[in-house]
């Protein structure tokens, strides 16, 4: 299994960060003394602003990257998997079967993905905390500084008309306004067949070597016509060498490496198995439902596969929170950072109090269920409904917009309405087979989670069994059509009050108790963690300078590496693989399950060089939500697509090592002859190589 | 969804049992009256004693019958599936595949299967209460309770050299002594196909209307030739009419109908929460494990098969007790029998102390999660492991032995010994690719249940992640090899003592804090509730006389019904299904996953006369482990083998109800029509119907 020694240096140790490739770099401070030093690289700002530009954020999840000068945009498979199921009906299965649009009238709309391509970024961080005066309650403390925060976003949607998000960096050290421009008429170009994208399945998943085509194009539109996009990567028709320096532009979700030693304690006692065991029962479910026959497993797929993704991901990260070498480390680090502190005067004499506090922080989750709680009534573990969902913000929006902007809950503010809109009134399709199951499934879980007595359980329950209440919820239910919830969200609070729709009824009866829920947790947790946070940051920057980035906020990051295989249990791994190897291992597996190729693929063996490289790893540092990330050579050119890691990353939300670790992309040169030779897909190559011979 | 309203006549509530076909009822206590005056039948003694001497109980967990008079039985193929498995290799997979033995020298011998057939049953009540005297604390009234047991089972099998068992009736009212004849020399005869029989998989388990060739042939042999069994069950050509009155003889595992309202809370809030979670920890496991390929599809499919079973069956026990009319029609029942108590005398003064008493041991089983820790570690949900099972038996042998008979652990009573052993050093192979899984996911489930730092789960880990842990127990593990188990449990304590097998010292690290589990559970919680509910049957025996049968405890029953159709969601349900059914049921699943034909049913079709009924329902009461019982007419004749219940049924453990609920069985009509036209089992048939034209 995976080896522990070189995890001694890591994050909190590294007094200079010249070991490993470790760091998800911010585009304002860039590593570019480190890329000097160790690779010899100059980071140009014209080098980091063509890729910020042509750097594209997927707002479901994902990441992506213009590749023409004509808005085509490329992602994984897997990140435009929602929009394939959701233009997908009984009759066309684009999610299982694949998609080319020969010419841009066969381009197809989707419903509702919105992408993001990164502007600006200006540092807030002296005017939000100024909001926060000392001596202020924790409740007030959190008022002020989300009321300041969405009032600097309003202020710069008003003079810009840019999506405006401030971003909580370093949990809670500084505060960076991220301003993006904002694409909603995306269309679906091409897309492989899931069987060619996801080979190997949940086996195969996390693991190298690996033999995915894990692509999918998109082309952005503005006013019905693509739009230019003078700002995109060449397409590099050689892809990179084995142990060429790589960059990996993306938008890596969450990671908790700056996190205290108790903080980590209770994510492995507490919320990762809350967490495996509410993924264990919705997978379940989604995995039953599918059974029942080719249609319903066509609904869930999306759903199924995004929570084995997370139930296989997570699993890994508790595995690594079990490693006792782990968490020794960490508390080692921690105990010399603490030592460091104190030998620094007035900037870190906050230290031992901030990191007792977080630990009183835990306490108080643990009391009570209150996470539990939390997480099933606000976060919504509890009603796994697109229904529910939109029902709940149909009943806060009649409240919410009644307050100033500054007081709302913040996914209400002004400068994030237009999204939330968008999202809300989404044509696409509701599935009520798949609604009903997915509800019947965590209404079960919250009963299983609070036991049957329980006040709220009662109160959801309304005296029926869960299956019997989620048919019930479901049937009927008038949120389906995207006009009733126009007219519920346009119109008053009254058209809410007035509403008998019994998802609307049961996201009104659990408002109440899920604010109270959320008003104790942003205040007694997140405010009071944030303020000791920001003393940990302030002491950091002060002992170790600029030399550590801060923890994944899905916002747009640079991290590098090199292309570079590793050994494990005994054998070496290559960093590459290739078509050949793709065959072998379908062949080895009886072309069975997960392994069964496409007919595509089976008929067209021949037509393709099976030299040609496939998948291949660097060391770069991503995590989800780099899915989709172009990698990018000195050049500046697009010579792979992240798409994973390998299982000896799973531990990289709290621990960076490059000895085994890999993330692994589709390479620039497989994708070039997989389109060309088997989907016929000529105009799109030359769309990618427009001087190719 | 299920309608309740007809719960109310429910057992509690029964005066008299003549409502409906409620009851599993005892060989030596059967319903003679009722069918009388219900049905006009009379139960002779002669019937009763054929289908007793026909009635088979397979040890693995099911029910079974004799067919001919060569020894030939009949159970589910889920039933014989364990043994499927076991005689399949790479090259042959019997259990996906099927298996006919054309002649007897074909027969295969099955390496660790025990039948039994029941040749008495005597009441032994009044010998066992007399070992416990007043004024005894619990610890030494259930060791003066075991140790009398203990001993009345060695004193029967030495003086008949039948398998003796002492069995609780009525959770502790009564108990009987129950001699069998033990078989071990049993030979699968044959087999269909999974993929028919068990047609529509999970989707359609415990739904009807069904089309299952649930069926598997085994034969008996004695001193190496086929056993006469002049007391078999004469096969019908017809089977059963819609109307008719049938019986079902077999062994109904678990109910838990006579428990109290606090029991059966306490069930629905830890016992059952618990229980879901660990099968869908297992489940997903097995399902991970399945998808890497062919051969670990073949290893991991009946454990899989058992598991997703489980899993549907606890889940809809779990929504019933969260039907709220289901458990306010306990409690009401339960109040007016304490009012019943309480008008006659003596012998119900106890009741209201006895179910105070019952409340209480439920308060102690939720405090410390000490249920889920004797779960977890004595009964060993932390080490789903065949090897790990074998350790603590080898473990516990060498000291168990060195006690008298009456004072050790009841699994290791002299009168078990030779059952223990025989499944102890069977040459069944086992897997360690599929034990390494196992482990890995249930000591991965056991971190998530009591925490990282918990001691015992910091011992059990001994400093690794739970996967780097079920790896180091399973590489290079001794107890793979039979000769090595014989060894250890051969030799004194002083070779397991020698022994450094990691399992080994792994069951040796665990066994003093499952012991003292064990002895709390045994003392705390069993013979408290034992007392209780020993008070609570004497007040309903006097109020209710016998009309009430005990709850189910995988001894052998008498149960009956009528073959009856019903109304589910506005629709008649017709109680039988013909072959015509089954193929347009693929057709419409287009014969895809869990509906896919086996090939012989697909180019068979033409053969067949699709009219043939192929499965049908009754009313008769049936649980789990009645599974593979015969269905039998008035004339003592075969009609149909017993395999599942429908959605409606898996509430009665609790409850039952005549109005939806039913049983499922395949008709033997049907079977008639399958071995003859489409398995060319000609020898099979002319051995089931000799007098067949």
């Amino acid at each position: 299994m995976r080896g522990v020694a070189g995890i001694a240096a890591m994050t909190w140790l590294a007094s200079t960060a010249a070991w490993g490739d470790e760091g998800m770099w911010l585009f304002n401070q860039p590593p570019r003394a480190l890329l000097q030093k160790k690779y010899g690289f100059e980071l140009t700002d014209a080098w980091l602003e063509r890729v910020r530009l042509a750097s594209v954020r997927f707002n479901n999840g994902g990441s992506g990257s213009f590749v023409s000068p004509q808005g085509l945009v490329i992602t994984n498979h897997h990140i435009g998997a929602d929009m394939l199921q959701k233009l997908s009906s009984k009759e066309r299965n684009y999610y299982r079967d694949g998609f080319y649009a020969r010419t841009r009238a066969d381009e197809l709309k989707c419903p509702d993905l919105e992408l993001n391509v990164l502007v600006s970024i200006d540092d807030v961080t002296e005017r939000v905390n100024a909001a926060v005066r000392p001596h202020m309650s924790p409740a007030e403390a959190f008022a002020a500084r989300r009321g300041v925060m969405a009032a600097i976003e309003k202020e710069s949607l008003d003079q810009t008309g840019l999506r405006s998000d401030v971003v909580t960096l370093y949990q809670g050290g500084e505060y960076h306004l991220y301003r993006y421009k904002k694409y909603t008429d995306v269309r679906l170009v091409m897309a492989p067949e899931h069987a060619i994208a996801f080979f190997g399945g949940d086996t195969d998943n996390f693991e190298f070597p690996r033999y995915n085509l894990d692509i999918c194009f998109f082309r952005v539109y503005e006013n019905d016509r693509p739009l230019a996009s003078p700002h995109f990567l060449p397409w590099s028709k050689t892809g990179p060498a084995e142990g060429e320096l790589v960059f990996v532009s993306g938008h890596p979700g969450t990671t908790n490496r700056l996190e205290t030693h108790a903080k980590l304690l209770h994510r492995r006692d507490v919320t990762l198995p809350y967490t495996l065991a509410r993924l264990r029962a919705l997978e379940a479910a989604l995995i039953q439902f599918s059974e029942r026959g080719p249609d319903q497993a066509r609904m869930a797929a999306n759903d199924l596969h995004r929570v084995a993704n997370a139930r296989k991901a997570f699993s890994g990260m508790y595995q690594g929170l079990l490693d006792p070498a782990i968490l020794a480390a960490k508390q080692e680090a921690e105990k010399r950072f603490q030592e460091a502190a104190g030998a620094i005067g007035p900037d870190g004499a906050g230290v031992p109090h901030a990191i007792e506090e977080i630990r009183q922080v835990q306490d108080y989750l643990r009391r009570h269920d209150f996470e539990k709680r939390h997480a099933l009534l606000e976060r919504g573990d509890a009603f796994a409904s697109e229904l529910f969902t939109m029902a709940r913000h149909l009943v806060r929006l009649a409240t919410e917009l009644n307050k100033p902007n500054t007081e709302r809950l913040r996914e209400y503010r002004d400068s994030n309405l237009e999204s939330l809109r968008f999202q809300l009134f989404s044509p696409a399709p509701i599935h009520a087979e798949l609604e009903q199951a997915k509800l019947a499934a965590s209404l079960t879980f919250l009963a299983e989670q609070l036991g049957g007595d329980d006040p709220v359980v009662s109160k959801v329950l309304a005296g029926k069994n869960p299956l019997a209440r989620a048919a019930e919820l479901v049937t009927g239910c008038e949120l389906f059509d995207p006009q009733v919830r126009r007219r519920l969200a346009d119109g008053s609070g009254s058209a809410i009050a007035a509403s008998e729709d019994r998802m609307i009824r049961l996201a009104l009866t659990v408002d109440q108790v899920s604010r109270e829920l959320r008003k104790d947790y942003e205040t007694l947790v997140e405010e009071r963690e944030r303020q000791a946070y920001a003393t940990l940051a302030k002491a950091r920057f002060a002992i170790y300078g600029r030399s550590i980035a801060p923890d994944a906020t899905f916002t747009l990051r640079l991290a590098f590496g090199v292309v570079r295989g590793y050994r494990a249990e005994g054998v070496e791994v290559p960093p590459m693989t290739t078509f050949a190897g793709l065959f072998e291992r379908a062949g080895r597996q009886q072309d069975r399950g997960p392994f069964a190729l496409p007919r595509r693929w089976l008929e067209g063996k021949d037509k393709l060089d099976l030299s040609t490289p496939f998948n291949f790893v660097s060391t770069a540092d991503t995590i989800g939500g780099n899915s989709g990330s172009p990698i990018i050579n000195r050049a500046g050119e697009l010579v792979g697509i992240n798409f994973d890691r390998n299982r000896f990353g799973l531990v990289r939300n709290f621990v960076y090592t490059d000895e085994q670790a890999r993330h692994i992309a589709v390479h620039s040169r497989g994708i070039l002859e997989a389109l060309e030779k088997l989907y016929e897909a000529r105009p799109l190559v030359k769309e990618l190589t427009p001087s190719r011979p």
